[in-house]
C-alpha cells in the first residue's frame, strides 16, 4: 500500500467477532461519516473471519468476504489492514499475526498476551516489511496509553511506569473494601456480574496485568518485550483483615504493574501494593485502570479510564486504524526493531521496600519477643506493630509494617518467624509502594 | 516540504527564547541522539529570535541564524518548522504565525492566547497550505490532550469536556483550604514562588483557563474557536470561609473550565464550583492540571499532570515537532476548516444547577423570613441552610445550598435578596457542579 493510497482506502480483515470485533464492525458502520471527516479516508470491512458464521451480531455483513481461516483473512489480497480480535498467544491469532506482517498489511490488535510474548518478533517483521504494528486496545482499554507514551512522551526518559491494569482484581478489591466481604465471595459476584472470566486465573492471579506491563516496559524503555522476567503474584491471598489494616495504617491495597530502571537495570513486577490514601492511584475504584508515568522532562503523567468493556476497547482499535489512515507507520516500541535491548531484568530478591506482614500466632507469652528478635537478627527495622488479643481466643494477628529493607532480607527473617511452633500459618507479606 | 524530505530534516526556525523557549533548545541539544532515533529526523534550531540577543541562556547559539523579528524567523527560506513560543495574542506572535502559515511552513506554538483569538483564521490557512498547526503545549502544559482528543479519541463524540486549566489558581486554593488564609495573603506567596505573575488578572481571572477552554471546546466539537462566548468568572471572590463551608458541605472549590453539547448549544464556562470530595478532579492539588473528557463510546477519560513549567511544557512543544517529522499534517480542529461551525453559544442564565449562597445578614428577626420568602418566590427550593450566629456580633453569616434551578432565576433570587436592608454584603453564589 503506498503512501497516497493510503490517505484514501482502507479495507479491513477482521478475525474475531466476539464482543470488541462486534463493537469494532459497529463503530464503523454507525460513524461512517465522521469517520470519513476525521481521517480523510474511506475505512470498511472487506473481510471477517469467526467461529460462527451464521451468529446474528446485530449488525450486517454486506460487503464483507466470509473466510474460514484468520491467517486466510490476513492474506486477503483486498485487505490492506489486518485486525486481530481473537485473543490467546498462540494458534489462529499468532498465526495470522505474522502472515499478515509477512504478506506487507498494517496490523491492528487488542491482544496483550500476543505482544507481551511475541511483540520483539513482530517489531522485527513490521519494520522489515515497512508497515504499522498497533495495539493501543492491548493496555487499559480505551485509555490512550501507548500513544502517549510513543508519541506524546516521545523526548522523556520513563523513571518508573505503573498502574492498575486489571479491571476485575480492581473491582474484586473495591468492593471487598466497601462491603468488608471475603475474596471467595465478592470474585462470585464479579463472576456473575461478567467483571470476570469463569475461569478467572489470568485476571486475579496477575497474568493479564503482567501482559500489560511487559509492553509498557518494552515501550518506556526501548527493550525486547520480556514476559518471563515478570514477577508476578495475584490478588487470591489478600484477606479482608488485611484490607481494614491497610485501612487503619491509611493506605488501601491496589494491584498494581510496575516497571522501573535503575543503574542496575530494569524491574518488572505485578504485585498487590499497599498505597499511600492520598495519592492519585489509590482512589481509582472498580473497574476503573489508571497509568501513571513518571518522566524526565516531564515529570509525572496520570491517565485513567475504561480499562476493558466493548466499545472502549472498540474506540482505541479504531484511533489505531486512524493513525494508519494518516499515514503514521512508526516503530513498534519507539525504535528500530533491531536497536532494541534485552531488558537486563532485576531479580524480586534485590527489591527495595517497607513490607506490612500478617502473622497468626498462638497467643503465649515469648511470642513477640521470638518475632522480633528474628527481625533483629536480620536487620529488619520495624516502624510499626499491631496486636490485640481477644478474651478466650487461641491465635491472634499480629501486624508488623518494617521500614526499607532488601526482600531477599525479609524473607529471611520471614522463613525464621514461620518456623517458630507459635506461628500457625505462614506469614502473608505485602509490599508498600511509595507511588 | 515534500514528504520524504520531512522524514530526514526539520530545520526549525525559534521566535521567542524565555523559559519555554530556551527549555525547546536545550531539550534538543540535550537530547539529539534520542530525537533522531525516535523520531527518524535531523532535528535542529537552524533560526532564532529574542528580545535580547546577547543574554546568557545556557546554551549554544552555534549555527543558528539571528534574526531581528519573528517574521524574518517565520519568512527565512532555511526553516520549514516555525515554532512560536512569544506568547500574547497579537503583535509579533500574531504576525510571525500568520507570515509561517501562509508561506507554507509548519508551525508549533504553545500560545493558548493566539489560538483562543485567531484558531479559525489559521486552521484555514494550514488547510490552505497543507501544513500542520501544532498546539498542544497550549493547553494544560505538558498532558497531551489534544493528541489524545485529536487521534486517541478520533471517532468518539464528546459529551462534555472539563479540567483544572490554571495552575495558579489551583495552587491559590489549594493552600488557602490547608491554611485557611485569606486569597491576597496567598496570592502574594504565589506571586514570590514564581507561580503567579506580577500582574496575575489573566491567571486569577480566568482568562488564562477560558483560553485554554475556547481550544479544547473547538476540538471537542468540531466548531469554530469562540472565546468571547465563554462566561468567565475569577477566583478572587473566593474567601477562606467558602473554602471551610464547601469542606463542612462534602466538597472543594475547584476552578473548572467546562464545555458541554446539548441541543440547544454549545456552552462554554469558566468559574469557581464544588465538586464533591470524592471526585478525581476534587483531589487535583497545587499546580497540576487535569482533563475529564466523557465521550459516547468510551466513557471517561482523565488527564493529570503538570500544567506549566519550563521542561513539561518544552516537551509537548517537541511531542509536536516529533509529528510533524513523522509526517503527520492533520485538520487542526479534527475536520477540514471550511467544516468548521460557528459555535452556537448557550447563554449563562440558561445553564441549571444547584447553588451555594453565602449571605451577610444584620442578625435581627425576620431575615431568614425575608430571605426563605423571596426564593419560595422565584421557585428556588432549597436542600440545606445553615446560620450560626454568635454571642455581640451584628453581621452573621448566612449559607444556602439549592436544589436546582435555572441560572436566571436564581439570579433574581438574589436580587430580591439584596435589596433587604439586612442584608449587607452583595450575596455571593458559587455553583455546585457534578462532575
Amino acid at each position: 500500500m503506498s503512501a497516497s493510497e493510503s490517505k484514501t482506502e482502507l479495507r479491513l480483515g477482521l478475525a474475531g467477532l466476539g464482543t470488541v470485533g462486534s463493537g469494532v464492525v459497529k463503530m464503523i458502520q454507525d460513524t461512517q461519516d465522521l469517520l470519513q471527516e476525521r481521517t480523510g479516508s474511506v475505512i470498511s470491512v472487506v473481510a471477517a473471519t469467526a467461529r460462527d458464521k451464521k451468529k446474528d451480531r446485530g449488525f450486517s455483513m454486506d460487503g464483507m468476504t466470509w473466510h474460514e481461516s484468520a491467517v486466510d483473512v490476513a492474506t486477503d489480497p483486498n485487505v490492506n489492514v489486518f485486525v486481530e480480535l481473537i485473543g490467546g498467544s498462540d494458534g489462529p491469532a499468532l498465526d495470522s499475526v505474522r502472515a499478515a506482517l509477512m504478506n506487507g498489511k498494517h496490523v491492528v490488535t487488542a491482544n496483550k498476551a500476543l505482544i507481551a510474548l511475541h511483540g520483539s518478533e513482530f517489531a522485527q517483521l513490521a519494520d522489515d516489511h515497512n508497515v504499522a504494528l498497533n495495539y493501543e486496545a492491548s493496555v487499559a482499554g480505551g485509555i490512550p496509553i501507548i500513544k502517549s507514551l510513543r508519541e506524546g512522551l516521545v523526548i522523556n526518559q520513563v523513571k518508573r511506569i505503573f498502574g492498575i491494569l486489571n479491571g476485575t482484581c480492581n473491582y474484586i478489591l473495591s468492593v471487598m473494601e466497601e462491603t468488608g466481604r471475603a475474596f471467595d465471595d465478592v470474585l462470585k459476584d464479579a463472576q456473575d456480574l461478567g467483571y470476570a472470566e469463569a475461569d478467572p486465573s489470568f485476571d486475579i492471579g496477575g497474568i493479564d496485568a503482567a501482559h500489560k506491563l511487559a509492553i509498557l516496559t518494552s515501550l518506556a524503555y526501548g527493550c525486547e518485550v520480556d514476559f518471563d522476567s515478570i514477577y508476578i503474584e495475584g490478588i487470591e491471598t489478600i484477606s479482608a483483615h488485611d484490607i481494614a489494616m491497610a485501612k487503619e495504617l491509611g493506605y488501601r491495597i491496589k494491584l498494581l504493574g510496575i516497571a522501573e530502571k535503575s543503574d542496575a537495570g530494569i524491574s518488572q513486577r505485578v504485585h498487590p501494593c499497599f498505597v499511600k490514601l492520598d495519592r492519585p492511584i489509590a482512589n481509582v475504584s472498580d473497574v476503573t485502570n489508571a497509568v501513571v508515568v513518571d518522566t524526565d522532562y516531564l515529570g509525572r503523567l496520570v491517565l485513567e479510564g475504561p480499562g476493558a468493556g466493548q466499545f472502549p476497547t472498540a474506540s482505541a482499535v479504531i484511533a489505531d486504524i486512524a493513525d494508519i489512515a494518516r499515514g503514521v507507520t512508526q516503530p513498534v516500541f519507539m525504535k528500530p526493531a533491531r536497536d532494541l535491548k534485552p531488558g537486563a531484568a532485576i531479580a524480586m530478591d534485590q527489591h527495595v521496600g517497607e513490607y506490612y506482614i500478617r502473622l497468626t500466632a498462638r497467643d503465649k507469652p515469648g511470642v513477640m519477643a521470638e518475632i522480633t528478635q528474628d527481625l533483629a537478627d536480620e536487620g529488619v527495622s520495624i516502624e510499626t506493630i499491631i496486636q490485640r488479643g481477644a478474651e478466650g481466643v487461641e491465635n491472634v494477628p499480629i501486624i508488623l509494617v518494617t521500614h526499607k529493607c532488601q526482600e531477599s532480607v525479609m524473607n529471611r527473617a520471614l522463613q525464621r518467624i514461620a518456623a517458630h511452633d507459635a506461628i500457625v500459618r505462614p506469614p502473608r507479606m505485602i509490599r508498600i509502594e511509595d507511588v
